[in-house]
């Protein structure tokens, strides 16, 4: 697209109330504009990043057997909270919006009752089970200090995913595949997350696991083992225990992912009975795995953005384009390559602006696609485009490439 | 993807609280289920119906100059609203649910203040309009009277694009271009859609345009011309005045769209100002163009969905799935045969679920996938799998592909 009909704008002054790397970045940047204290709107290199951090995230989960996508609603009915007693609840009281006369609504803070509720509705037998839905959706609680940035809001983008089995085993085979399928995502997107075995709330025994990466800003502290590739969080273990069974090391964190066992908290409380092949009843045991989207692009640029460079370096799976075409031409020569780029089916933004050359390559160091392609008088005197094959790892690397060629080689 | 991994079921029993033809196909076929009066869960099927007619509303509306696409936030903060007078206008009171403390923010209703927020801050001069941007988003209003299943909620998802440019005569070039990319967006989806004059409401003496679609279950009275193309809603003109216009035949209709001329009402309230070549300073005026996408499902099933014969017969480019595979053998043929339609990239539900032959034809009516393809011991027989190439037009038209060819065939 061109970059002279995004609806955003870089900017050099971000308000001082954003103390958070990811928020002053992707501010700077023309990503997001903050609304109000942790409410922001995705501007389109923002709502770009968030649709690759999806569909990363949805090519794994549709993998997985027996799951599926869904939408939910936000506007979730009194009733059904008041089923499972979290309408009254205070930590619930504190998060939830509520909503409509006489507070006949909770604004979707999470979604365990509703999904319950579908399930009992369309699942009876033993024959149907396991099954388990996923949603990509807006998320809203009330955090009186909204901080960080996108990574943590009063509304917000997550993919919730919930399970439904007959037995504690086929829960257990589920999850691990989950697990597995998480690491997976965060591979894709360039992040190296850590299993972490967590506390796993007030209603379970069973421990959750997070899924943690190593960083300076982390709010959560962690006990790496010497793989590398499991931890405890500090809040199952001390320093001590975590090193007697092997996990010596000590990091900040910040977590990316949340895996749960619910048991039959929410099944038991609202009644979902299966029916089995013997006609007995049974209570399906319930998994729940959360993933924030949003959060994940602000843990991104925490990791791969850098202030004093003006930076933001993604990994190539979820830059908002593969590749940035800078025309620094006066007569646009860059407009016939354009055309031939997106005949090619390349995903490229094209600078086509009356600006600079430093505005120029000053917002693209903030754009951070993968491929530079820069036509000046310069590289046309030179025979072509200068071409920056992986700007993020090697800026350095150069080539000149002849504008015919361009297409071919970069679709 | 497998029919035995959705979470949904069929049903054939649908609460008598649903009248409207919509609701009740739509919650029979599992792509819906209702939540609250006007507030819809999408399950797997609604939510592929609505992703494909939001990409060819994309498709549509990014080939439109200056235009990209952004997500604003459903949190919007009070002084936003006071900024316009809107947030004590008693109509908005009504329809715009409130939350937080103090009423901190109303609940997005509709996204003018917001837009022209976003507006202020990032445009300043007059080389950088016109701009136009839209999004794709959830929108939450308190109707009293939720009805008409998702054509009227609560809780609904639509396309809303603004436009801002210097002069009344840019905003109606850009508008002209909007009125015929929605003729576009309709007709790919099988509806013919009927540009109808209609108010423009209290702020403004320029009529708006309206989409509308014959239907006997219209809520709108129009009158149409000759040709069939044009049309006034009744609320602008008597069937007398209508008819020395030309308008002579009178429709029941329901509008898919509406598009409007704001003038300077936001950009005024809101101080937007641009600055012209020659320094001076102009309120830029204002277009915004809306498209229901939720509302255009629950059309599409009421022209295309039949309560007799319990079928709903999708335009080939919405329906959730373009092959539907059922499978009546005892030993699973189809298996082979889905997973070589899914190596040729084939868009299919795979009937994999050990129900009767009856079951299976019921719920596939209801899916109203444009390609059935039937594997069973007579199918078998006759060489291969029974095919009807399209089934919403001509269902009695059928062949007989071999399974090996069938991959290749219908890829």
């Amino acid at each position: 697209m061109r970059q002279s009909a995004l609806f955003s704008a870089t900017t050099r002054d971000v308000s001082s109330e954003e103390t958070a790397v990811n928020a002053i970045l992707l501010t700077k940047g023309g990503y997001v504009r903050k609304v109000s204290a942790g409410v922001y709107a995705y501007l389109p290199l923002g709502l770009r990043v968030i649709r690759k951090i999806s569909d990363i995230v949805r090519r794994e989960l549709d993998a997985l057997p027996n799951t599926s996508e869904i939408q939910m609603t936000n506007l979730q009915p009194r009733e059904l909270w008041q089923e499972t007693g979290r309408w009254d609840d205070a930590g619930m009281r504190e998060i939830m919006y509520r909503v409509g006369d006489e507070q006949a609504y909770g604004l979707g803070a999470t979604h365990e009752e509703p999904v319950t509720d579908l399930f009992r509705q369309f699942f009876h037998s033993y024959r149907e089970l396991p099954i388990a839905t996923y949603q990509i959706a807006t998320k809203f609680r009330g955090e009186l200090r909204a901080k960080s940035g996108l990574m943590r809001g009063r509304e917000f983008l997550m993919k919730d995913l919930y399970s439904f089995h007959l037995t504690p085993e086929d829960l257990d085979a589920y999850y691990e595949q989950v697990a597995a399928a998480y690491l997976r995502i965060y591979q894709a997107m360039g992040l190296k997350a850590i299993r972490t075995q967590a506390s796993g709330g007030v209603f379970t025994t069973i421990p959750s696991d997070e899924f943690q990466v190593v960083t300076p800003v982390g709010e959560d502290t962690i006990y790496v083992n010497e793989a590398g590739d499991h931890a405890l969080n500090e809040e199952i273990a001390t320093q001590e225990e975590a090193a007697a069974r092997g996990y010596t090391r000590t990091e900040k964190a910040t977590e990316v992912g949340n895996i749960f066992h619910l048991e039959t908290k929410y099944t038991a409380a609202m009644k979902a009975e299966i029916a089995t092949a013997d006609g007995a009843r049974v209570t399906p045991v319930m998994g729940c795995y959360g993933l924030g989207i949003s959060r994940v692009m602000g843990v991104l640029v925490e990791l791969m953005g850098s202030l004093e460079q003006g930076a933001i370096r993604w990994p190539k799976s979820v830059a908002p384009f593969a590749v940035h075409l800078i025309d620094l031409t006066k007569d646009k020569v860059g407009e016939a390559v354009y055309q031939d780029l997106r005949a090619a089916g390349v995903d490229v933004l094209y600078d086509d602006r009356d600006l600079t050359a430093g505005a120029k390559f000053g917002d693209a160091d903030l754009v951070g696609a993968s491929v530079r392609v820069v036509v000046s008088p310069r590289s046309l005197e030179a025979g072509g485009a200068e071409v920056v094959p992986d700007w993020a790892n090697h800026p350095e690397r150069k080539e000149v490439i002849t504008l015919g060629e361009l297409a071919t080689r970069l679709a």
